[in-house]
């Protein structure tokens, strides 16, 4: 009996979980990730995974790989990290991560390792061609065809985000105007309802955030003013499915996949974002693609990370 | 040595080519297509296979698989083929050749067998990531990513020419407004020209295709027009190049293909297609993909789809 570590490390919080060689998850835990230094961090990251072992009295011998997504690229040749939000610049994470813990480490995209927890034990399970989208921060996608994880040249594959569009008239951080992101996202909620708001919608959102308080609102505040029978609140997610229809529509004539799974917060606000989302990717789609469509928001929660972290360490330590 | 077929079976032409088991073309023939049932049709496939190994005095016993690309629909599960333009309404190609041959055969689209030709010995060689896009009466793409052509859910992938966008205004034969097909391809090519000269275009086109000679103009006309310097019939190609930039640039962030190779009547005009091509996808796309973006016109002509099917007949030999 072989186990193995899925490890989830954002910008805020480490999520960690501990595996059976049955890919059952036996212990999780969740702690705020150290920012201090790239050796920090990794030390943290390596305590974290003797603490799981020793909580679950597993002995060291038995731990066969750990697993690790995370905000960030990881240079396909040379394994090199960077990641805005955490400290690594240049870093191989996942050598380092080797050295401290003598098991073979491997590092990917969090998006990714989502992404294919996701079609392996989530929402895909089942299914052959799993194209997954995460709305968080940012935005970002992953394609998983027959178990295996799309790359793509140089590793890039996957920042839809990033496609702009000429009538989406926001600069991206990237430096482009008019990137999917800036609308798509966390902030793209925001940044639509303030603009709402500027331009003088009433309702609870408007009675909640004067002027003075706009700052501090959040996705979350408008899908709760939706949720309390705010109309506008109810257009940005209307919107936001208009925009992201916009990326999924070619993706499925060009790939026809099983299921698309849209996951991360904006996702969570639910039939409000996955029915107009539903119709407006069905009604430009040739019918052959309309009858089987299926966009699901993910089945794991917070742990699809782990998972995928998990296994996709596994199944490279079974290919070596 | 063993040998292996190629077949590309259009609405017009046979086209078919005999290979060495090195994967070299020995000889290659065109014929017109026999339409007058799926029994003769058949027959025909049947006797220009033996035709060419005759010519060849290659031994019937060394022919190990023939290979098959066709315009129209394979059902995965069943084998049944549907084609518009040939006399196949639910017949079993692959199974029916087999009878008459004595060896196997397999049947796939002709613009994925195109591709996958390019893909091992075109355009698309020594890469791992291939989006092709073929631009004839009709316009579809294929996927090919480390040798494995993509076939996606129900074998639908690549049907991007039925991709509907609110602002093209032309009504799709699949019944859809809007279809990118209606645009990108040479029938979108006649269209735009026939609706420019309605609005009251002048120059070569004008002077050559007045109202009552309209029906008989081909795209090749407008591209000839093009070629003696009228800037109206470079704008169609501008045109095209931007419709079709569109979904391009969502499939680049998507899938980082190492190439794209656009192929087809339409990409036959070259410069004033790709250059522009080039400029639309490449400016709405993050810096990341823009610096090793790759846009090529296929390098094995017609004989694309031979290669192809001849190399996906031997490879799902050698996978048995």
């Amino acid at each position: 009996m072989s186990y193995r570590i899925g490890m989830d490390v954002g910008g805020t919080n480490v999520v960690i979980g501990l595996f059976g060689a049955d890919g059952k998850l036996l212990r999780r835990s969740k702690t705020r990730t150290v920012k201090t230094s790239s050796h920090e961090l990794l030390r943290q990251l390596a305590d974290l995974c003797k603490e799981i072992i020793d909580a679950e009295q597993v002995p060291e011998q038995l731990l066969s790989a750990v697993g690790i997504g995370l905000p960030g690229f990881i240079a396909k040749e040379t394994g090199l990290v960077n990641a805005a939000n955490l400290p690594f610049t240049d870093i191989p994470v996942a050598e380092r991560l080797r050295e401290l813990l003598g098991v073979p480490v491997t590092v990917e995209n969090d998006v990714k390792m989502i992404v294919y927890g996701e079609s392996l034990r989530g929402a895909g399970q089942g299914y052959s061609h799993i194209l997954g989208v995460t709305l968080g921060t940012g935005m970002a996608s992953a394609w998983v065809t027959e178990g295996r994880l799309h790359g793509g040249a140089g590793g890039l594959a996957g920042e839809i985000g990033h496609v702009a569009y000429s009538d989406i008239p926001y600069m991206c951080g990237c430096g482009m105007k008019g990137c999917l992101e800036t609308v798509v996202s966390a902030s793209g909620i925001v940044r639509q309802a303030r603009d709402g708001l500027e331009a003088g919608w009433v309702g609870l959102l408007a009675d909640r955030f004067p002027p003075a308080k706009r700052e501090e609102l959040t996705s979350r505040d408008v899908w709760q003013a939706y949720r309390e029978g705010d109309a506008f609140a109810g257009q940005v997610f209307q919107k936001t499915a208009y925009w992201l229809s916009r990326v999924l529509i070619p993706s499925v004539a060009l790939l026809s996949p099983d299921v698309m799974i849209i996951g991360g917060g904006v996702a969570a606000a639910g039939a409000v974002f996955f029915e107009p989302l539903r119709k407006y990717v069905s009604e430009s789609l040739h019918p052959l693609y309309r009858e089987r469509l299926l966009i699901v928001p993910p089945s794991l929660g917070d742990d699809s990370g782990l998972y995928g972290s998990a296994e996709y360490a596994a199944k490279q330590l079974a290919a070596q």
